[in-house]
């Protein structure tokens, strides 16, 4: 897919991309990481770090298009969803038949998710009633699903006890949406979702209820992993639009890039590419392992979102006015990635992680 | 005028605030910087400084709505403008009826000006024939002037020989505009500027035919002087919104202006908004006696550019998800000031001109 | 003085450049900041800065030969001395017959000063016993007196209250000395002092007992000015140096400043400098004028040594292995300014300094 | 071997440490990546890395007590020496029986090697007369051999045409050597050679002469990846000294690890340990399959370097005071590796060199 068409799907920054999403379909990339029996692709988290990374380098955050429903669809319900649920869901998910969105921010904070959590979900007959607020939603105004953290008991000992796990049907009685104008991936929209006394059926609380907590821990590796390759994907783009235009573009007599400034721009920008791949494919291959990768994935996260934000910083750079001209792609780079320094954690709190992995007491 | 304001005219991105404009009429804002006989405040560049700083503060790159008009009409006209052309457009542009574009930039290329100089203006009866194409017209498709740079002898042997600067009247026939779509400061519009068969009377040329290029070197300081001040009320802003959110944010049980990673990001901006402060005061107070400060004017165009930059990207950071929000203003300091590290100058030239300021020869 | 007699007395690091101190005695600089009726030559911290960088262009480091004596000496005793301290002391320092010393930090901590203070003196007629070790004491081995911080009073409320400081003997019975190997300012020697029952009368404390921390927290940004007016100095050699070697060192047939990469390290560090030199004059004459100025001598010192640190560095990458070899002095500039980001006070407790004076609740 | 012993060695700083090379020498670690039939270990470079590492670890830059030999000796003659110069010099090496030193740079030039290279071999009988400087010489002042690079040819078309290796007894006649004051590894020693008419005989010749450069190339990844883990071994050693020490010290009554500042700094240190583990290991892994690794070797050099010095100097901010004391390690792998982002190839060259590799023109 050429970079010219998420320019020009980026340009009617207020409408959906459907039809990437139909062009996806097509391709079957919905099915990629669910297995076989479900009318997937399979693939473990490599090959789909590797799709996400080339998908990256030509839509850049366009990416989303296809990330939340593969995470919140296909690999929460893959992962602890019971045999109907992934009889139900799956199959659709594969055939570009079902698209999910995800609602754990609440307005109070991000970082801070559980102390931030408010949405409450009462026990009825047959179901819960849900009433609360979420924000950041991605795709929520288009989404079949929504993904939804919700208290189901205020009498814990420790506040991650007592959060279940929802897959809420996103045109529910009760549910409303809200786009949020924002800084970068504009067309994909992200929402604030109003929940006033939101019904969903039993059959329809993914895992054990009050357990969420203890399930999501390991599938957070997986959004970060996937994240890395994004960052990754665009890092590649950025190199390939800096080296291209600084072989054409003339300065005083000589193409721009033989002036040993630019030069050292782009050679920061693909040494932090190597980088950047050595660290994805290592977490990669550790998870797809079954080996423990939580630091690894916060790593990579944090490492591949700031290299990103950089290289598409200095692209801007090399390519002067038309860096900062919507004609060409580099101040998407810039915008898009800039949000992953803060979602889906913030890079503070991975650093705040890694120190104490050494062993440091609490910082906050 | 409250940043709820300035966020409101972005919204609208795609048409130029003629609100804002009249309110600065009313203000008199205009008449910063003119002589009082021709109707206008007054002022130095100190004091012009210190009004696009407390402008900047509110309204971030929406001080564009003065500035070119301030540099390319009332600075440009009162430095080299004949007693006519002075008496005519002074006191115009002071009560806010004339507003001002510029039109140096070509496609070609933006740092090395004069290699790209194409736009060619032919002697003809009482004036002058004009072809070519200028690019990055801040406010074209609105002005009633721009601020023309053209070849008028293709025969000279220096290349900043043979330049005439035009006060053309931006609605003659022969002119088209197209609005360029943009990272930032999008509600101003930058545009595209194709002339063809332009005839421009003798009395628009702007000081001695040929000679442009002597004539822009003064003033150039007093633009960059303008960036410099642009970029502190930015920083200003970040600072204010930045500290009012760490104080009211709540995350794992306490502000977060209480971690000390925010702490420290704060204290940063803090500096850099100390130290651009002293290089505008000492740039301008420079300036405003009539003391060489070419190299003082770039450092502190780079410098503050750059600053602007850091504060803006660390801003976003402690604000988090809000950050990236088009509901606050930090996302939009980040935006509309990256073009200042590429314009009026790229950072890259500032740093080479420094290096040969100490005697080292020409790198490029 | 030539910067070849710095690298010589630097060569021999294991003594002290008495030579030196006899150069500044008979030049009259021990006079300087002390008033004419003692026989000093008068003059204010803004003339003191002054001096410092100076001296600190030639010497670097070495300018502690005049430092602390200044300091902990004249400074003090000229701000909070009696009379007749006064006559006893000013003289003889302006003299340069007396170096003294100082005892402030202990091996528990430097940046907690009161938390790890444990030395203590006890009254007894006449005067005091003193026990307890201070560490990082410049020049203690060869001073006269030492400014010596001690708890005089345990039973206080807040651990600031019951402080004294002393101007003690070095020679006294009961101390003793121990130099301690370091990273740079190698021949001026940092001492760890050993205090056991020794006995100070009572006209050797300085101010009222009990009251330290409130006289000292004035000198205070005294002594930051000064450390900031040292970076730049060596700022300046750095500078000069790096210049010179990129106009005649020699590579692919170019003068290695002809180099794009070297020419923007020199232009950074230029912009550093003169930065730095507007924030040390803007404090300097703060203080001078006896406004408050403990925000800017903070920032001041935590850019300077920043700034002096970064600049050296890079002076060590343009002169390449001559950078690193000690037969010139980039990389005596290096090594002996790194002391200065953690001493007098660490830069991160100047952060959080700067962003508590926003109002924001202490981070420790 | 515990890290004391390496600050008690580089306290005697004039003198070399036999000791230590002793100790490897019963270890048998002077027969790494020597075949077993000459009395080696074998070992690729693989496992030369992994050695490297953890002696690094401890002994920072003492590692050079092995590295010169290692690989001037064992991997030159390895690599291009004939069958009787393998069966002469490999199995004394292996057994610590011949040290080695290099002697490639002259005054003129270190980026720029033959463009500096004067020293100069004359075609006698039997053998070569050589005239000429050298310096930088790690150890040359202890050792047996030094591997010489010297012109045997003036009449060429290229520069890089016509250039020898010569393993020349350091003792010979006309061979004098003086040791270069420096900044770090000072127990090491690095001297200036001078060679008045030394005579080489013509076996002590190695390789082809006048193709001395086609032959070096392959063998300086082989270098580059050794640094690489010299680097990262000192990052180990920082990372672990910082974190000890982070955890014990107490300032504000409470270990400053606590504090979000420190720990972020040991974040980043972890986190560059990281990459430059994953970099060390690729590179090693496709030089010991033969696979091209120039970019890669260049690369993971240049990052490992400036990783190094990053953790170093975060680690003396972490230590405060005890940082610059020569009585903790830190500040010692803070001055010893800053000669590794100038040597062997400065990181400037590196990036003009990755650069190139996209197609760029050549900038110097």
């Amino acid at each position: 897919m050429p970079k010219s068409l998420a320019r020009e799907l980026e340009r009617d920054e207020g409408h959906y991309p459907f039809e990437l999403w139909d062009r996806f379909t097509d391709a079957g990339f919905h099915g990629l990481g669910i297995d076989e029996e479900y009318g997937g692709l399979g693939g473990d988290v490599l090959m789909q770090s590797i799709f996400a990374r080339e998908v990256s380098r030509s839509l850049a955050g366009l990416l989303l298009v296809w990330m939340p429903t593969s995470f919140a669809g296909a690999k929460s319900i893959g992962s602890y969803g019971t045999p109907e649920q992934k009889r139900d869901f799956l199959p659709k998910i594969a055939a570009g038949d079902c698209r999910v969105s995800i609602g754990f921010t609440e307005p109070g904070g991000g970082t801070d998710v559980l102390g931030a959590l408010r949405t409450f979900a009462e026990r009825t007959e047959g179901g819960w009633i849900i009433n609360g607020e979420k924000t950041w939603c991605t795709g929520a105004h288009v989404a079949d699903y929504i993904l939804l953290l919700a208290r189901t008991d205020k009498n814990v000992e420790k506040r991650h006890h007592g959060v279940t796990l929802f897959f809420l049907p996103a045109k529910s009685r009760g549910v409303s949406t809200r786009l949020l104008p924002k800084l970068g991936m504009r067309s994909i929209g992200s929402c604030s979702v109003t929940l006033q006394d939101v019904f969903v059926p039993d059959h329809l609380v993914l895992g054990e209820p009050g357990c969420a907590w203890y399930m999501l821990l390991p599938t957070l590796n997986n959004e970060r992993i996937l994240v890395g390759a994004q960052c990754l994907g665009t890092i590649d783009a950025v190199l390939e639009d800096a080296v291209d235009y600084a072989k054409t573009r003339k300065a005083f007599g000589r193409p721009i890039g033989q002036f040993q400034a630019i030069q050292h721009y782009i050679a920061d920008i693909a040494t932090w590419q190597q980088q950047t791949e050595l660290m994805l494919h290592y977490t990669a291959w550790l998870q797809s392992n079954n080996m423990p990768c939580g630091q690894q994935a916060n790593m990579l996260k944090m490492m591949a979102s700031e290299a990103v934000g950089r290289a598409a910083d200095l692209g801007i750079q090399i390519l002067g006015g038309m860096g900062y001209s919507a004609e060409t792609d580099m101040q998407r780079y810039w915008r898009d990635h800039r949000i992953l320094r803060i979602s889906p954690i913030s890079n503070e709190m991975v650093r705040n992680s890694i120190a104490e992995s050494f062993g440091l007491p609490r910082s906050f």
